[in-house]
């Protein structure tokens, strides 16, 4: 059973997730464990995965036969498990619980080379919406406080498999950093009687050094202190608490967004690893005026290093304003 | 000039590192910069770094000569600039100041293949004697909050010259995480009245799980909740607030310690790359009896991916317990 355990002076939880467990050798040769030749995502291996949750497929198909255009499954090799009680208590000073949560992989495309920008628009909208309704789906379990949607996006990004594919990892503690952001948006509401998300999108329009796109539904943007070269945010222009509330047309403009992000990292920087993140509020959370979901795209183009341990800081070396111009200045 | 801007949510800084900015077209093909054939901290390349700020060299040396055992010089791209003050400002919504503060380069050994853990003992003691003093000199400078001394060891974890070298950058704040630290060590302090460290280093040696080494001055341990497989931390047994404030006794011992660590991670996992800091209290930081100095081994044999950037938390695949019983199990 994976822990849950409590580091006793800052409170940060860490997984140690048993069930996906490494042996020192497994480090010794390679650095990261890479999967076999075959492909567990492809249509006709649904077999090599745990059965399905959730597709998106003709209305002649069945669960899981291969004639799906997106498909979810739980994780063979999940960081947590699904069954049973927290359990929470004390080893020695230390605090820990039961692994207990959801990991699903939501694989967007049965072909082994897709990329997700790449997808035909509709293909898109109906795996954003999938994002979605996977997201709300598990806010129905009681143990559940925080569902983050991620998607690793090569090797070096941490994706241990290559056949593109998202992952969905519910929570039974609000993470401490997701505590942070809506503690600083409540903080930036109360001291200027305005939503933070508002005000940078409405800056970054006006300014434009740093704006990326806008296609009046949402803002691609360079966050002014961003932690990593090419840093991205996709922003709505309108309020929205929850990622799990958005609308299909809205999914249907985030498409457009999505796309052309990931589209110009690709093109610009020759396809690089990236990590995205949707960063919605809990489960259970009011619709309050202070926090917007957005999604968060992390290319790996630098390593974290020793500083960035042991301060938080992140030292950048390209502006988001030169990212930003570079982005816009490819050829559409 | 280098920027220190905010993130108007979190309160997170970043540092834009202009100095040593890198355009579109360096992430193109490789991902991460690399010198080039000469090694500018080989002895005989002193016109290659910018003038010396320390050295250990015998006494018939004089200043940036070759006869020098370890060296201390100006970053000559550095993060962050020495000179001006801070001109804090707003950007519209944003909060800005300038990059100020010290970035400093450790060279410990003039030969370009070195490994710290292979030093002569009596070496690595002057080693960590000098790590001391320049922490200790920066403090004069009443614009340094805080500051870091950190290794980078390996291209994976950051390094982007070979020749091995610590860092040590002094900032005009007190970082966020470290602030983060001293609070929750105070929390646990004003409830228990314990000091947390106190507490950790009596429970791993009596548990004994976790313990890699004891050597009566300092534990090597795996911490409970550790982030990153084989994660290592080094911590005194005596209390002490500040690690410019260590002894000759104290850094010969945990020369021993630090030969230790870094000498079962090299011989157990095949020479990893990693990150070591040492975290310290900020500058000017009264001797409190709830914070201890220690040091923070993380060792890169996994990626930071999706799930950490969105919840702050880390899934860790090799439990520490195992982790510490796989080191100790190596020959002496």
């Amino acid at each position: 059973m994976p822990e849950l355990r409590r580091d006793p002076i800052t409170h940060r939880w860490s997984i140690i997730a048993t069930e996906r467990a490494l042996r020192p050798k497994d480090f010794r040769r390679a650095h990261a464990p890479t999967g076999g030749k075959v492909d567990p995502f492809a249509a006709g291996n649904e077999h090599l995965t745990p059965p399905e949750i959730a597709a998106i497929r003709p209305e002649t198909g069945t669960a899981n036969d291969p004639t799906w255009r997106a498909r979810v499954v739980p994780n063979k090799f999940p960081a947590l498990r699904i069954e049973g009680g927290l359990d929470k208590r004390a080893d020695g000073i230390f605090d820990r619980m039961n692994g207990v949560g959801a990991h699903e992989v939501i694989i967007e495309s049965p072909d082994a080379d897709f990329e997700l920008h790449r997808l035909p628009h509709d293909h898109l909208v109906e795996v954003l919406e999938l994002y979605r309704d996977r997201m709300a789906d598990l806010q129905g379990d009681a143990r559940f406080e925080f569902a983050l949607l991620f998607r690793n996006h090569g090797a070096e990004a941490g994706a241990s498999i290559a056949h593109g594919h998202a992952q969905l990892i519910a929570l039974p503690v609000v993470p401490h950093h997701v505590q942070e952001l809506l503690d600083g948006a409540k903080r930036y509401f109360a001291f200027r009687e305005r939503n933070v998300f508002d005000d940078i999108v409405r800056q970054e329009v006006d300014d434009g050094r740093r704006l990326v796109h806008d296609n009046g539904d949402f803002v691609v943007l360079a966050p002014y202190a961003s932690r990593l070269p090419f840093e991205l945010w996709i922003v709505p222009r309108f309020q929205a608490t929850r990622f799990e509330c958005a609308t299909h047309d809205q999914l249907d403009n985030l498409a457009e967004s999505l796309r052309f992000a990931l589209d110009r990292l690709d093109r610009g920087l020759g396809d690089p690893a990236y990590n995205f993140i949707i960063q919605s509020a809990p489960y259970g959370h009011d619709d309050v005026p202070w926090y917007r979901w957005h999604i968060q795209i992390m290319p790996k183009l630098t390593e974290v290093a020793g500083f960035e341990w042991g301060t938080g800081f992140y030292i950048n070396p390209t502006a988001p304003e030169e990212a930003a111009e570079f982005l816009r200045s490819l050829p559409a």
